[in-house]
C-alpha cells in the first residue's frame, strides 16, 4: 500500500534520487565509511557510504561523488549502521503516555517505526480516539502507523464500552491516511466459528488491500490455527510455546515473538528457530505492552534485540526481525526496513554488534536523536477536548454506593470470590462464607478479601457490578483505576466503603487514572486525563508517578508485583475463570453471568 | 495490490475457509500424505495433507476432518508437492504463440503464473494489443499477469512503431484489471539522466502502488545501479556477471536470473549465491524469451530449476526462486507462492526433488494438467480483428522497390555494410567496395553480402531503409520477417530483388511472419497473423513450422544458428554498432543516422 509516513513519496522525487546517485546533484547528507548491517543479504559490509536526499537513500556504496559544499557529512568509521527498528505490534496506551512522548522515549533507542493498535482509546473514545492517536503521532519523527482496532468491545454482551467497531467502521477507517492494517483480531473464536460480523471486518480489511494482524492465544496448531490463517490473518504475537512459532511460520504466518514488560515469551518461543533448521523470514520481535519504567530503564526494541542475542540469536538475524521482516509483513518493504536505494532514510548507529546500544537515530534523513536523547523538537500535544472528558459515571458515588445487601436473615452468606493468581493472567472462582453485618456483606481484610466494584463510565448508564476479590494482601484503604481492560470502566477495590468512594471520586475528578487511598487520604495518584488511559507527561515522570503508587500500595500491605496490572485484568471477560464487569460477575468458562451469592 | 487472478477473492470466502479448516463444511479436494516443499521455512515436511475449497487452501497438516462424501481425494504418497512455479519476467510473443497456447505448453510443466511483458504486441497494436493479450490469457488457467510495456518505441526518434507509451498511457493502463506492474524499463540511460518523460512513467507506476520491473544491462554496480534502484525499480533480469546479481541483492533489488532459449546467463551469475555466504530472498529464476521448440523439448521453469540444481543450487532454494520470492517481489505473497492457508491452491506434484518432472498441476484448486498434458479445456482464441490487420506498408512492393541507385558515374562504391557476429547480439560496421551494375548497387552472394530493406508497416508511411548485410552465408534467395525488433517492421534480406519482393509480399498477404524464398518459390513460411508476431497454433506445430524454415535456410546456404533471431535484431537500434530501421542506417555508437555510402 502507499506509504504516507515518509517525508516525501518516492514518486515525487525519483528524478532527484537519480541525480544525486549520479552526482549531478549533491546529497543533503552522506554517512561515510560505516559497517553496514545488510538485512537483504544478512551480512556485514565494511567501508560503506550512504547518500541521502529528500529523506530517502539515494546511494549505498562509495558516495564520494555525491558530496558537495552543503552536504552534511557523518563520519561513521568504526560504527555499525542498520535500518531503524520497527515494532510490529504495540499498544502505546500501555505505557500510559502519548504517542508523542512514546516517540521521545523510544526514538533515541533506535525505534523509527511502530505499528500501533490503539484499541484502548478506541474502547473509550471510538474512532475519534484512534484519530487523535494518529494525529498525536505526527508530533514525533517516529513513524506511528496505526491499525484499526478490531475488537471493540473485546467481549460483546458482557460489558459496556464507550464505543463499538464493526465492519462499517472498519471500511471507513481503512481509508484514513494513518492506517496500516486491522488491529489484533482477539475474537479468534468468532473467526473459527465463521461469525458474520467478525468476518465482515476481515473482509473489509482485505478489500482495502490491508494486512490483518492476529491474536491467536490457544495451544492449537491444527484445525483452529489453519482456520484463523485461512481467514486472512497474516501475523500473530500470541505464541507461548516454541511449536506455536514454528507452525505459524510453516503456515506462512509472521510469528511476532513478544518480549514486553510483563510478558516474557521470547526466550521460550525463540527456540523454534534456534533448535530447528528452518528459514526465518517470517520471524519478528515485538513488545506488545511496555511500562514506562521499562522504556526508561531498559529500552525498547534495542532491549529486546539484546535479550534475543543473549538467548543465542545471531545479531544480524535479530536486526532482520525488527527491520526487513516486519516491513515485509506489512508489505512496506519497498519503502522501509532496509538501507537500500529509494527507501526512507531511517538509520541507527551503534558500536558493538553483540551489545547494541544506539548512539544516533536518523529518520527521513534527519538526525533526530543522539547519545540517548531526542534532538528533534516536539510540539505540544493537541488532543481534541473530547478525549479529556471521558468520566461519565451515572451516579454520585458515596460510601453507600458500595454497600452489598445480603439475602434476608443470614449471618453469613456463601459468596463467589475472585481469587487472583500472582504473576498470571488467569484467576480462580472461590466459594467462601462472608460475614453479614446489619444486613450487608462486608470486606474482610484479615482474610485478604476486598470489596470491588466496576462502574460504567462512558455513557452515564449508572450500571455497576459488585463483588469480592482475594489475594492482593491489602490491610487497609482502597485503590481505583480506569485502565481496567478492555472496557476501561471505573474499577474500585478496597477494605472499606469510605476509602473506596474517595478513590472513585478522586479519579472522576481528575479525568481518570490510578490512585491509592487510605484512612480518608489520597496517598498517591497517577492522573491519566487522556481517555483515562494516558498522560502527556514524559515517560520518566510517568515512571516516577507509578513508582510512588507502588510505594503506597506496599505501605497498604500489598504483597504482589505489578498490582495495578493484575487488578486491571479483573474485568477482562475473555480470561478464565471469574471476572467482574459493569454488568456483574461473568463466568468465563461458560460465558454466562454468575450470581454473587451461591444458593 | 488486490489479486484479480484467483477464482475468488479471499474476502468473499473467509467464512467458508474457516468452516472447511474446522471441518464444519467439507473440502472440495484433499491432497493426502504428501512430502511438502515448504518454501516459508525451507524444509521438507512429510505426511502432509492439504484441504482445498473455493480455489484456495483451507488447511495444511492433517485434513482427515475436512473430508466428506463429495471430497475429491488425491493420494500423494511418495510424491512431493510444491507451490506452482512463476516466471517473473517473460515475453510470450518470443514463443510466437498466443497466451492461451503458451498456457497449454507450460502449465503441464508446472508453471501456474507468469508476469508477462507484452511489449512486442504493444509496439504494433498499442494498449489495445496489451488488452488483447490479457483477455487471451483468460482462456487458460495459467495466471497471465501483465506488466504495462514501458518503452514503446524502444529507441524513440530512430524508427517508427505502431504505437507509443508515455506517462498518460501508463496511468490509464495501471487501472486495468490484468495489470501487475510496469514492464522492463529498458531506457535506463533516461532513468539515470532523470529524463522527465521516463520518470513520469515511473511516477505513475509508483502512484498506482505497482511494481516497476527493470532492465539494467550495463556492467555498473556503482552510481548507475544505485540511481536506477533509487528511482523505484524493484527487480532486474539483465545480469550477466555474478557481481551484478550480488550487488543487486545487496541493494534490495530482486535479481531475476535468466535462462532463456538463447540467453544462458544463469550458470554464470548464480555463482553470486553459490560462492558467497549471503541470504537469497531477493533471488529469482526467469526465462525472458523462450522459443517454442524449447518449451516442447525442454520445458519452462521446471527446466530452469533442473539446470540450476545441476549448477549446485539446493532444490528447495530453486523452488523458492520461482515461488515465494517472485510472489514477494510483486507484493503478492499473501495470495500466491506458498502452500499455506488462504493462498490460491496452485500446486505441482513431482517424484524426485533432484530431477523435478511435474506429474500434475493444480491451479485454483482444479487439476489442470496431468502426466505432461493439459486436461483443462481451452476455449478458442478471440482476438479483436485489429490485431489481424497490421500489415500497412505504404507502397506496392516490387523488385524495383529494392533497387539502390549508386552515385553517378561510379563502377564501385564505398559502402557501410552491417556485418553480423554469429551467436552474439552485437554487430560491426564494415566499409566495403560494392560493384555498380547499370547505375545500381547490387548484392554480392559470392562475398556473402545480401541486400536488406526495412519497410514501415504500421501506418502506410511508405518509409523504408535500405542497406547491406554480411555474414549469413546465403547463396541464393531471400528471407523476410515481421518480428524484427522492436518496431516489428517488415524486414527483407536477399541475394536478388525478385525473391526479396516475393518474400515481402508473401508476408504482407498472410499478415506477417517469417518466410524463405528462392528461385521465385516460397520454400517455407511461418505465418504470424496476430500482429505479425504470433499464431494461434499450439507450440508443437509452431516448433515444426520453425524447424521447416530452418531447413529451408540451410538449403539456401545459411551457416549460422538461429538465423531468424540474429536477423530480427538487425533493426534494434539500441545495440552496437550499425543498425537498419525504416528510417535508414543508425550508428548506435553515436545515436545518429549514417549514410549508406562513404564519400
Amino acid at each position: 500500500m502507499l506509504n504516507k509516513f515518509c517525508k516525501k513519496p518516492l514518486y515525487e522525487v525519483t528524478r532527484t534520487m537519480a541525480n544525486v546517485a549520479m552526482g549531478v546533484e549533491k546529497a543533503e547528507m552522506v554517512i561515510r565509511n560505516a559497517k553496514l548491517v545488510n538485512v537483504c543479504t544478512a551480512e556485514i559490509q565494511e567501508g560503506i557510504d550512504v547518500a541521502i536526499t529528500q529523506g530517502r537513500i539515494a546511494l549505498v556504496g562509495d558516495a564520494s561523488h555525491c558530496i558537495g559544499d552543503d552536504t552534511q557529512i557523518i563520519d561513521a568509521s568504526g560504527q555499525y549502521i542498520a535500518p531503524g527498528f520497527m515494532d510490529a505490534h504495540i499498544h502505546v496506551e500501555s505505557a500510559m503516555i502519548t504517542v508523542g512522548e512514546y516517540g521521545r522515549a523510544v526514538v533515541p533507542r533506535g525505534t523509527t517505526g511502530i505499528f500501533m493498535d490503539p484499541h484502548e482509546i478506541c474502547n473509550v473514545c471510538g474512532p475519534e480516539g484512534v484519530k487523535a492517536m494518529i494525529d498525536d503521532g505526527k508530533r514525533t519523527p517516529l513513524k506511528a502507523m496505526s491499525n484499526v482496532p478490531s475488537c471493540v468491545p473485546a467481549v460483546a454482551g458482557f460489558e459496556d464500552t464507550g464505543s463499538h467497531i464493526g465492519p462499517e467502521e472498519v471500511r471507513e477507517m481503512m481509508t484514513w491516511d494513518g492506517i496500516m492494517g486491522l488491529g489484533e483480531m482477539m475474537s479468534f473464536p468468532n473467526v473459527l466459528s465463521a461469525e458474520p460480523n467478525i468476518h465482515g471486518e476481515l473482509a473489509e480489511t482485505l478489500k482495502a488491500d490491508q494486512v490483518i494482524t492476529g491474536h491467536f492465544s490457544i495451544p492449537d496448531t491444527a484445525a483452529g490455527l489453519n482456520a484463523y490463517i485461512a481467514s486472512g490473518v497474516r501475523c500473530c504475537h500470541e505464541s507461548t510455546r516454541a511449536v506455536d512459532v514454528l507452525e505459524k511460520m510453516r503456515h506462512g504466518m509472521y510469528a511476532l515473538m513478544r518480549y514486553g514488560s510483563a510478558w516474557h515469551d521470547m526466550p521460550v518461543i525463540i527456540r523454534a528457530i534456534l533448535d530447528n533448521d528452518v528459514e526465518d523470514r517470517f520471524a519478528c520481535l515485538i513488545s506488545d505492552d511496555t511500562h514506562p519504567d521499562t522504556l526508561i530503564s531498559e529500552g525498547h526494541m534495542d532491549h529486546i534485540i539484546r535479550c534475543a542475542v543473549k538467548e543465542g540469536l545471531d545479531p544480524i538475524k535479530a536486526i532482520q526481525y525488527v527491520t526487513i521482516n516486519p516491513a515485509t509483513c506489512f508489505r512496506m518493504d519497498h519503502e522501509m526496513g532496509s538501507i537500500t536505494p529509494g527507501k526512507c532514510a531511517d538509520i541507527v548507529f551503534f558500536d558493538d554488534l553483540n551489545d547494541i546500544r544506539i548512539t544516533r537515530t536518523i529518520i527521513d534523513g534527519d538526525i533526530v536523536a543522539e547519545n540517548g536523547k531526542m534532538v528533534a523538537e516536539l510540539s505540544e500535544p493537541d488532543f481534541p477536548a473530547s478525549v479529556y472528558d471521558t468520566m461519565h459515571v451515572g451516579e454520585t458515588i458515596t460510601a453507600d454506593s458500595f454497600r452489598i445487601k445480603a439475602p434476608d436473615g443470614k449471618d453469613t452468606v456463601s459468596t463467589r470470590v475472585i481469587e487472583i493468581i500472582p504473576n498470571h493472567v488467569g484467576n480462580y472462582e472461590k466459594i467462601m462464607d462472608l460475614n453479614v453485618t446489619d444486613g450487608f456483606v462486608e470486606a474482610d481484610p484479615e482474610n485478604d478479601i476486598m470489596k470491588m466494584a466496576v462502574f460504567e463510565r462512558h455513557h452515564n448508564t449508572g450500571t455497576k457490578g459488585v463483588g469480592f476479590v482475594k489475594g492482593f494482601g491489602f490491610k487497609k484503604g482502597a485503590m481505583a483505576q480506569t485502565v481496567a481492560h478492555d472496557a476501561h470502566n471505573l474499577l474500585v477495590a478496597g477494605t472499606n466503603d469510605e476509602d473506596m468512594a474517595l478513590a472513585a471520586n478522586t479519579l472522576i475528578e481528575c479525568g481518570g487514572g490510578l490512585c491509592a487511598v487510605a484512612d480518608g487520604k489520597v496517598l498517591a495518584i497517577v492522573p491519566l486525563p487522556i481517555a483515562g488511559l494516558m498522560n502527556d507527561l514524559p515517560a520518566e515522570e510517568m515512571a516516577d508517578l507509578v513508582a510512588k503508587l507502588d510505594v503506597a500500595w506496599k505501605e497498604m500491605g500489598c504483597v504482589i508485583n505489578s498490582p495495578y496490572m493484575t487488578m486491571a485484568l479483573i474485568p477482562l471477560a475473555c480470561l478464565p475463570e471469574l471476572r467482574l464487569t459493569n454488568r456483574g460477575l461473568v463466568d468465563c468458562r461458560t460465558f454466562s453471568f454468575a450470581d454473587l451469592f451461591v444458593e
